[in-house]
């Protein structure tokens, strides 16, 4: 689990992808089955599948900052439990109404939308749930946890991620196209919570003040980047690879990097956001060679 | 805010409805109103009505344990939001489809669906804003509000009220008539977080673990009173002091305790659950007063 034993984003996210599955299979368990349909709905949309991209640079971070891994794991998990019940929530007919989602049916066209909206709001109650369970953590330090606790929810609030998704919806529904916008949509709604990853696998590290916000600006850029890599990829990604239809920004007339200034120009916005992320963290030592190497895997990646 | 300012249920309710109406909007207010229409759909639902009943046990708890209340008020708003944000999915056309709610249009009618989702989801994340924000607490030991957020965490989620409305609208589709399933969704749906409101504000004012013990299960008597103090109000009550239509829970063929046993002996077993929780803190003194008047005011209540 360490930047030695790896030499590729791609590695680097299959560890931990497999390390957060393992996680999140055990903090689901511990939550119970009851009712069947309810936790069935929640593990559904959370385990099997996802990029885990939050956890990865979570652990990047931590990484960087020479932290010993003691309490990363359910910060993680709590994290990627936020991801999804807002997957699951943007899918809903009143919001996206989408289909299909990493290759699978929505959680709503499987379950029924009054199981998808409850498993997401128990998906998020959970998330803080594992947040504020003492017996999961390792000596640490309650001010600290208090601190992760408020700077996720901050992150998911009218603020971060939610506001996002309100203005995204908005944009949509009256045709607006407004360079400002769209930057505040994405920051928002994307670059909000994985910042916010950063930022606590960096406090979770006992990382410096100086390490902490560069981090956490390496992850506004970043989760820009991310944002707008995925505005690409609906324009010219190949659905097997998705695991979901191509060109759905374009029908739904959603604001978008390319609908406003084309593949080119987006593409070059997207290098040069990933160049200004390695930047801002030249001055980490080799210990953050995954976040350089994640870095370039967004600017470049197919899926 | 002393017992021995109020002889009433309905005063004390009046002012602990009144300092909690000003800290919600406070707090409202230090998030910010962007997006507006999101702030706006929050602002909705959350002020200037219902009856503040979880801070209301709050406060009384914690009077009741000679708390100085210095930290009762973000506690009992946080709670209110997630009590807010559980009406507003549970109105939304996919659970309940109600059109009315405290004699106004429910927030979907308003604002739309997918802006009462997103209000929902915000209003839970922002309690735990609040919950974490240390800024807004005074001199409190970090490790009881860690407590604090995972009681309030825990008796959300899948083991307390959002489990129980899953069970609720499972048991209303396939029209499942049964007294166990009907005890385990007032349970989970309504008294598990009302024992919780009693138990963080016995927490908060440094309550022993025997009081704290027995207001926890006072919560749970008199929160299982409430609700089937409510079945009884559909069936019986009057339109314009509810606010909401009357016989819609029948119509729906909800279950419920007037279907299961009649109005009379759903009325002697409402009596039977007061009388209980009375019992449960006959052992505190005169400062248990408000606890005492509201449990009376539950089981006779009009609205």
């Amino acid at each position: 689990m360490t930047y030695k034993k790896v030499n590729s984003a791609e590695a680097y996210i299959a560890k931990v992808g497999e390390m957060v599955e393992n996680g999140l299979e055990k903090f689901l368990v511990a939550e119970g089955d009851n009712p069947t349909q309810l936790a069935e709905a929640m593990r559904y949309s959370l385990l099997g599948g996802g990029k885990r991209i939050r956890p990865v640079l979570l652990f990047a971070a931590h990484e960087s900052v020479n932290g010993n891994f003691a309490n990363a794991l359910p910060v993680a998990c709590a994290i990627e439990m936020i991801h999804s019940y807002s997957l699951i929530h943007d899918d809903l007919p009143a919001m996206d109404n989408d289909d299909l989602r990493r290759g699978k049916p929505t959680n709503h066209r499987v379950f029924g939308e009054a199981t998808a909206i409850l498993a997401g709001d128990t998906l998020l109650t959970t998330a803080f749930s594992l947040l504020s369970n003492k017996k999961l953590y390792q000596k640490i330090d309650d001010s600290l946890l208090l601190e992760i606790i408020s700077i996720i929810a901050t992150a998911s609030g009218i603020n971060g991620m939610a506001g996002g998704q309100m203005l995204d919806i908005l944009a949509e529904r009256s045709a607006i196209e407004e360079e400002n916008l769209l930057i505040e949509i994405h920051k928002k709604k994307t670059a909000c919570l994985i910042a916010a990853s950063l930022k606590v696998g960096a406090l979770l590290g006992g990382a410096s003040e100086k390490q902490t916000a560069a981090l956490e600006k390496y992850g506004m850029e970043i989760g820009f980047a991310f944002q707008v890599a995925d505005d690409l990829l609906d324009v010219e990604g190949s659905v097997d690879l998705l695991g979901k239809e191509i060109g759905s920004d374009v029908q739904r007339g959603k604001l978008t990097y390319p609908a406003l200034y084309g593949v080119e120009k987006s593409r070059s916005h997207l290098h040069s956001l990933i160049e200004s992320a390695l930047e801002t963290i030249s001055f980490f030592d080799e210990k953050a060679t995954p976040l350089r190497l994640i870095a370039h895997y967004i600017g470049y990646r197919e899926r």
